[in-house]
């Protein structure tokens, strides 16, 4: 396998570290994306190359930290603790921006993390509306406005058991993954050119996900 | 000149108000979305049809009201008395499911009323790039995801003062406009095929607007 150049947005979310850690080892050159100085260390320790990377800056500047990557991970996400603005500014605009920032560094491969369902307006969950609303048009764009070989995974409700291996792909009902196999399940689908121009809901589920990534 | 029937997205706010009883004043059978029953009679006393408008529903309820229209006039927000949960909710995601309703009722003419600079993120006014994030992705969708007749009005720092009837179009600065002036620009761009398919930034100026809304 080729050593790829892969910068994670979000590298110290959740999902974000067990990206960067599957890719490390695998051999990848991994670009962590990160907001605090304080987070690089723990970056550097486990192999990646911490960088400092704020989704509140323009395309132009953003795009300086994308030079020479062979693809782009958005796995960042504003989170519960921080208000709807950052919803905004973050989960919308700041995944909009990293898309274009990706194409005028020339980075085609672009793998974003959204949310089952995100889609089917008439599936959103009450309560978590809003947040839909910003991830429904950041994949809208990714899909329309760009030109990049994107993945949109849609993973369902998020846990934190441990990795299954398996899931179920576009199902059509909700269902639950781990954090684990969404990590498993992108950096599986950065080799899989089965999974460009895709947009995949996923759930823990009975299919490994070394053939779920190669499915036609 | 014909009459024609349009329907006000936001009929009780500062500027709606002013849209809907211009357009009475020149004869057109309006009619005027509102949120609470109680804002009915001001509009039945004004010359106008009031009507039940909730744009959390979902564009094939509300294309049932967009029935037999001519026009439909965005001039909805969610204002800065709520949170930006609503401003996910009504500037963006109900901005865009007004106009797939208008599409699926087959109302092909379209006016949105944006803000100044709202298509330079760098230009975004700081404290407010939350909400320009949303103005901003529902403009995006008018003109790129639709096949409306549209017009996206995009008026600076709005003002109480008295309509002066003129405005400059497109300036290089910023600058302040009366809300009856937005209304008056609004309801002639009505009329005006020469608004089809434009993006127009005003600000109080010295073109009358009855000139403004017919320069190519």
């Amino acid at each position: 396998m080729t050593v790829m150049k892969i910068f994670v947005i979000g590298a110290h979310g959740q999902i974000g570290k067990k990206i960067v850690s599957k890719l490390v080892a695998e051999g990848d050159q991994v670009f962590a994306g990160i907001r605090q100085p304080e987070q690089a260390e723990a970056f550097e320790d486990a192999g990646a190359e911490p960088v400092q990377f704020n989704l509140m800056a323009q395309p132009e500047d953003l795009a300086l930290a994308f030079q020479g990557m062979d693809a782009v991970v958005f796995a960042a996400g504003s989170g519960g603790q921080t208000g709807y603005d950052m919803t905004l500014m973050i989960d919308l605009d700041g995944a909009v921006k990293s898309m274009q920032a990706a194409e005028i560094a020339h980075v085609k491969r672009y793998v974003i993390i959204s949310a089952e369902f995100t889609p089917d307006r008439s599936r959103w969950p009450r309560a978590l509306q809003p947040y839909y609303v910003a991830k429904y048009y950041a994949d809208e764009w990714l899909k329309t406005r760009t030109r990049l070989d994107y993945t949109i995974l849609q993973p369902g409700t998020l846990v934190n058991d441990a990795g299954t291996g398996k899931v179920t792909v576009n199902p059509q009902v909700g269902g639950e993954i781990t954090r684990d196999d969404v990590a498993t399940f992108t950096v599986q689908a950065l080799n899989a050119p089965a999974t460009i121009g895709k947009t995949i809901a996923i759930i823990n589920g009975s299919t490994p996900i070394s053939d779920a990534v190669n499915q036609k």
